[in-house]
């Protein structure tokens, strides 16, 4: 086959293309799993302590830069993403059997997600200044000047996702948060999309070397083990992960063990529970069957906020609503055994996950198949629809808690309000939780949101969880699984935080202030003052 | 003796004083080692466990009180502190040996540091709020409404150290920030002041019955190594910590180890490098000499910011100030030893491992005594002070890397600005890292600063680091093994950061909302929206 744009396999480090021994990683077409032609080199222990060493080395001269410079290299990288054409989406869609307008559509909201960080730069938001200026006359102590910033953590390791080959991998979402908040970024390129990781690989390459920036800015290995070496790396300052709870628990667990621990921001398992209430399921029984269908069938069930548990309360509405729910799974089946080229999964390990989640839902004994067919198609995920009683939530039956990849849910009837809030309680942490609710069910709707805020990072009202807005109010993340540190989230500009840590400067001479906290105010940015939000300067009298 | 307050030495668990089994933790002097009269009951593991259940029962409530609510609480509980009399104090010194002025100005401290986060909740900093309107006619997708705030992550349990009773216990700063967070608390007394812990909570008990908030807001209990049972039951969200480093790691490693891990803010160990650069060597050596010993013996030297690493270049300005540094440590000897009453230290554990330190310093072949007599006096700390060669601290020999507890300081010698660089990059995470400049020493100090924010929470220009404002800028944190998270600060107003998670809200129903995220803005917060950050309230039309 002919290779349209150039893939070396190379490890990046420091902007040179760094091989030793075999290209023993093959890229693997997603829908049959043949080979795609394309080689990588599996990076050695000595490479990935150099990509590590690049970063730590890139650190002081990038962590210093101007939050405008930092702005205008997001910008550029987002242009350079823009220009990727045809031949990239080939690729991406080879490896990893996405749609083609869906890898358009996300390339489109990984270069927006760029400009969104840089357009924070420019806000000057994630400096969090505060200052509390001198009070010399203070009794009984003088207060000396005390001046606060955010200052960037220090090298990111960065583990993409496989089923947001663009978003969040390469130049994904924990990339640009920790280049814009001025952290140097080690990615561990996904083996599941290596040409694609490569290709964006190389645009970050160019926007660096555009912008002028140490060459050790970005950096990308790849291989299948090899991320642990990154993580146990004494360069790297912390972690951004995407994908399973193994594997994030894994690199957690790797982090903790370090003689220098570091914070990881992964982002793992949910359930993303959507409950109906009792008159939202009278009025729209079979709206909403059909529209949950979608939803947990969407791209194969390939979401981390697939709503995969469904709730509702036993009653007038539920026989209707699980008929309606049965018939859309089977017209959904219907129409992807129709499907032409057909839905296949990102790749063969996440059918084999799949898989196995599917046979554990058949062999639980207290667990019954409400929609989906016996025979199974080749490289195909297929739809399925279980029923659970409610018991099995309350007792955490590990299989209900934990998040199944691909197009699967779970129904539970619940007896009433007490057995909901218990359910509630039972359950671990979301990525989201979401309510239908008409008019009547309001008071019941309002007592349950306290405790849906309790267990998920995102509420949501009459919706479905799929589809993340990248915007400043989004929170994806949530108490664990979900992710490792509920304070913390991958999608929106607060993500820029996670790779941030005050600094207290006191008495520091004038002379030698950064400028977010220097008393001209010259960035312009919005600075809490002796007590006071105020983009105003200090005057020199205050001081 | 007579017991001018009541000390039942009971746990107290939602409100209610409950002990079981012997009152076998008896109250000590800090000058003798003898009993005080008190005695205490060893928390079982099932009241450890009624606490964390107490604060869990509490917290749907608490955690959705108002701000006002919150900040009425804490503005109560400063004015219950400050009623606390003479009795208290005599208990309190009793317990630590601290002088009954530092006490009181703790007690100020520590009512002022709680009227200070009724003031951040009055100001509404501490919600975060983000809030992106729908845009109903966005193709190709609308964006649905968004709506960001910051909600109270849990039960807290709180550690307190032994050296501040009163600002860094019962009622510090952990405590203060986590109920000001909307967290209920639950407190492990620390065994060196039970009784002054005993007599806090009770000011807090009546604190919460004044303001009518369910009891299980603040809860306590007593033992010794009971706490680990507080870390590891499910109930409780997060730790706060100030103490040492083995302590702090013992319970991080716990609360890493539970099913469901959880944030543990542990204050530790910090050796708060000084570096007297040359001008100012030359220009201010003995005022530096003098000031520094008075720095570092301070209260005994048992304060977390003591700058127990004194860093000088090789030159002119050395010999003077080494000989300097000498004489003001023999003069504070010899003033020590005059001293009536002798300022003992906190209690003889304390004393036991500043010994250990101390012996560890005389048996190190290549460490040399510069000041201090050999002969001891009983149940007193000497002061001590020790000059190491540059190569131990690159070598990172273990003895220089951690925090001896007390008035010893460690001199070494650096050959020049690269062996200075490498030093700071050899040297673990830190409080606080302090520069001695004059103007000449501008160049050198710039070249510092960026190194030295890299590894501390907080810089200071020509000052001593001794002495922590409470206030918005103030960080006390830094890099492991400072603290677990360089991400947060222990004192100041953004230690109530630590206790918060985002919660976004999608499509919620305006009559849903919480005060914080509604339309007409009632709580006149800052917030951003649509990426403006105002007080303006969202016009019906944006909506």
């Amino acid at each position: 086959m002919t290779l349209p744009l150039f893939v070396s396999g190379q490890q990046f480090i420091a902007g040179r293309r760094v091989a030793s021994g075999e290209a023993t990683l093959p890229g693997l077409r997603a829908a049959d799993g043949e080979p795609t032609g394309h080689r990588f080199y599996p990076a050695s222990r000595e490479e990935a302590a150099a990509a590590a060493l690049a970063a730590e080395q890139a650190f002081p001269l990038y962590s210093q830069t101007s939050p405008e410079v930092r702005a205008r290299f997001l910008d550029t990288l987002a242009d350079e993403l823009d220009l990727l054409g045809e031949d990239f989406f080939t690729i991406a869609h080879q490896e990893t059997a996405l749609p083609l307008p869906r890898l358009q559509g996300e390339r489109a909201r990984t270069s927006n997600q760029l400009r969104m960080f840089a357009g924070v730069l420019r806000r000057g938001d994630a400096f969090g200044v505060r200052i509390d200026t001198a009070l010399p006359a203070r009794t009984p102590l003088p207060r000396p000047d005390l001046r606060q910033y955010l200052t960037a953590l220090g090298p990111v390791a960065v583990f993409g996702a496989s089923n947001f080959p663009l978003a969040f991998s390469t130049a994904g979402g924990d990339t640009a948060s920790a280049l814009a908040a001025g952290c140097p970024v080690v990615v561990k390129a996904h083996p599941g999309h290596m040409a694609t990781a490569e290709l964006t690989a190389q645009a970050i390459t160019r926007a660096v070397e555009k912008c002028g920036l140490p060459p050790g800015v970005f950096n990308m290995i790849f291989g299948t083990d090899i991320g642990a070496e990154l993580v146990r790396h004494p360069a790297i300052q912390a972690v951004g992960f995407t994908g399973s709870l193994r594997g994030g628990k894994a690199l957690w667990q790797l982090a903790q063990q370090r003689a220098q621990p570091i914070p990881v921001f992964a982002e793992m398992s949910a359930i993303n529970p959507l409950i109906i209430l009792p008159q939202a399921l009278v009025n729209r029984a079979e709206t909403l069957a059909n529209e949950l269908v979608s939803s947990f069938t969407l791209g194969c069930g390939q979401f981390c906020t697939k709503p995969g548990l469904i709730l509702i309360l036993r009653g007038e509405g539920a026989p209707r609503f699980i008929q309606a729910l049965k018939e859309a799974v089977n017209q959904a089946l219907k129409e992807a055994v129709n499907q032409a080229p057909p839905q296949t999964m990102l790749n063969a390990p996440t059918l084999a996950h799949y898989q196995e989640g599917v046979s554990a839902f058949e062999a639980h004994a207290d667990i019954q198949r409400l929609a989906g067919c016996d025979e199974s198609v080749a490289g195909r995920a297929q739809a399925r629809l279980y029923q659970a009683p409610a018991s099995l939530l309350l007792a955490q039956d590990p299989l209900l808690q934990h998040e199944v990849f691909g197009p699967l849910a779970v129904l539970a009837e619940v007896a009433d309000e007490a057995e909901l809030h218990a359910i509630l309680r039972a359950i671990q942490g979301q990525l989201t939780a979401t309510v239908h609710a008409e008019s009547d069910d309001g008071p019941l709707a309002q007592r349950l949101l306290p405790a849906l805020s309790e267990k998920a990072g995102r509420v949501l009202f009459n919706g479905y969880p799929t589809g993340v807005e990248v915007c400043d109010a989004m929170v994806h993340g949530g108490p664990w699984p979900a992710t490792t540190d509920s304070r913390g989230t991958s999608v929106g500009t607060k993500a820029i935080e996670r790779f941030l840590r005050p600094v207290c400067l006191q008495n520091v001479p004038a002379a030698l202030l950064p400028p977010a906290v220097q008393d001209a105010n010259p960035l312009n940015l919005l600075r809490l003052i002796n007590g006071q939000w105020t983009r105003e300067a200090i005057s020199p009298s205050v001081d």
